[in-house]
């Protein structure tokens, strides 16, 4: 990559030259790579650009928030409510693959929904290099909500950071000033914490997972992992008082990465490992178990679905 | 306890005068409780002591070859391969209790089978202390395989290590002469590998967890923990090279604990953990996780189910 400052004069000028007079959405999903897209967007074509975020109640704790502060001088922001109409297409849900298509679909049917109101030409998106290579082998499904392009018509596809690393969209995010809740937090995958919880997303689950994923990136910070994240993986016994009880197992995972196609397992401190198993078991009553992923990547993947 | 010699001479005197010329039989588990009360009745009544091993096919790596070899001075050892019927009895059965329940009869009929065939009298048990005061309260059930007395009428129960503790068992084993396979192995529970795998009871689950286990308490022998295991507790994503699998997630556990009502989990060198973890997705091409289990008991028990 040129220089941050020179890459931004010359992503901008490029949107410019894609967009024109017309309208464009993008699709922001609290990280980074859309973060960046869109504030490029609006360098170049300002309100012309509505970006939509869905609350699709599949977020991080103070997701959210933290897109309405960033992007609060965009007037063109919108911040769709739809925690109901997602939990009701996920009920009864339990396979990998069906749960992304369903989250896919009800996400395009919000999305279509606000660029039809927007009256949009252009679909701006926050693909990255490795988004790109990995989709071609199957490994990600949605996790950029792909399948965007071939529902809705638009007139052309405008993607800024397509041949960049993560690291550099970050670069680009600090060059940018955008707050760094959105330049430095971790990746987060499209489908949210539907693919922190292995199986059927319930509530009960969906809470334990954004509780434990808080702790996680609140306590690993200071290792300055590649990415953090707590998944919801079953079921296990414990012990409360002297009844035997059934709890969720939570997985604590932590890596070290490049670029996100492989990743090393991090080595934790055995008092940062005891203060997180503490924390989300002593948060969550139903919590039986904590463990922690030492499997790179390959063989596992980051995420757990 | 008073000293370990003392306690055998008693012990023997009081099997003497509960079972006199009766006959008796034993279940042989793989572990140093049952193989203790078997040497003490043994050294009691001699060949009118049966002590039966049932193969459930739920054992560990060597764990029938280790009984064989340990008691080959018994002339009345009774090794039952029931593998087929046991995992016919489990297959479809998915909830943990209904898992035991169907364990413990299944054993039942093999064991009463060889009751009648010693036309035995007496039942010793190697119940322990520990035992007592957990199935009180119902958080083990059938990790002795309960229930055997009131199934079959005998005209009593023999229990000689009835007031020790772990540490007391081994050291009464030792004093004993007991292979070290048996003395110092760890703590296995009664329905065996089956609690090792979560959910439903496959050939294919049990391959993972019992070579698992095995490299697990092999790496871990230097650590001499209370107990080490490996289990089989869901499925996850993996990547097998450009291709998204779902392979399955094998937790380790390994804790220190003076008698297994509470215990600690084990500090591991990341070394270790990475061998472990590198050994296990080696051996096993369907394995994509290895997670480390950081949990106390409580909240968690040490096993899984």
């Amino acid at each position: 990559m040129v220089a941050p400052k020179e890459f931004i004069d010359e992503a901008i000028a490029e949107i410019e030259g894609q967009i024109g007079d017309a309208n464009a959405v993008i699709a922001l999903s609290g990280g980074v790579d859309s973060s960046v897209a869109a504030a490029l967007a609006y360098e170049a074509i300002g309100e012309r650009l509505t970006p939509v975020y869905v609350d699709t109640g599949l977020m991080r704790k103070g997701e959210t928030e933290g897109i309405e502060e960033t992007f609060s001088y965009m007037e063109s922001l919108r911040v769709v409510d739809a925690e109901e109409r997602f939990l009701d297409a996920l009920s009864d849900v339990t396979d990998p693959e069906e749960k992304r298509a369903v989250i896919g679909e009800a996400f395009i049917r919000e999305f279509e929904r606000e660029a039809k109101e927007a009256d949009a030409d252009y679909l701006v998106q926050g693909t990255i290099y490795p988004d790109r290579i990995e989709s071609e082998g199957g490994i990600k499904s949605h996790h950029n909500v792909g399948g965007l392009p071939e529902r809705i018509d638009f007139e052309g596809i405008v993607e800024p950071v397509r041949d960049l690393y993560k690291d550099e969209v970050r670069e680009v995010a600090r060059e940018l000033g955008l707050e760094e809740i959105v330049s430095e937090r971790m990746p987060f995958p499209g489908p949210g914490l539907a693919v922190r919880v292995v199986g059927e997303v319930t509530r009960e689950k969906l809470v334990v997972a954004r509780e434990a994923t808080h702790v996680v990136e609140d306590e690993l910070e200071e290792y300055d992992p590649w990415q953090a994240l707590a998944a919801v993986i079953g079921k296990a016994t414990g012990v409360k008082g002297d009844n035997r009880v059934h709890g969720w197992v939570v997985a604590v995972r932590s890596v070290e990465s490049r670029d996100g196609m492989t990743a090393r397992a991090q080595e934790l401190d055995w008092e940062t490992l005891q203060r997180i198993q503490s924390r989300i078991t002593g948060e969550n009553d139903n919590v039986a178990r904590v463990v922690y992923d030492v499997t790179h990547k390959p063989p596992a993947t980051i995420e757990y679905e």
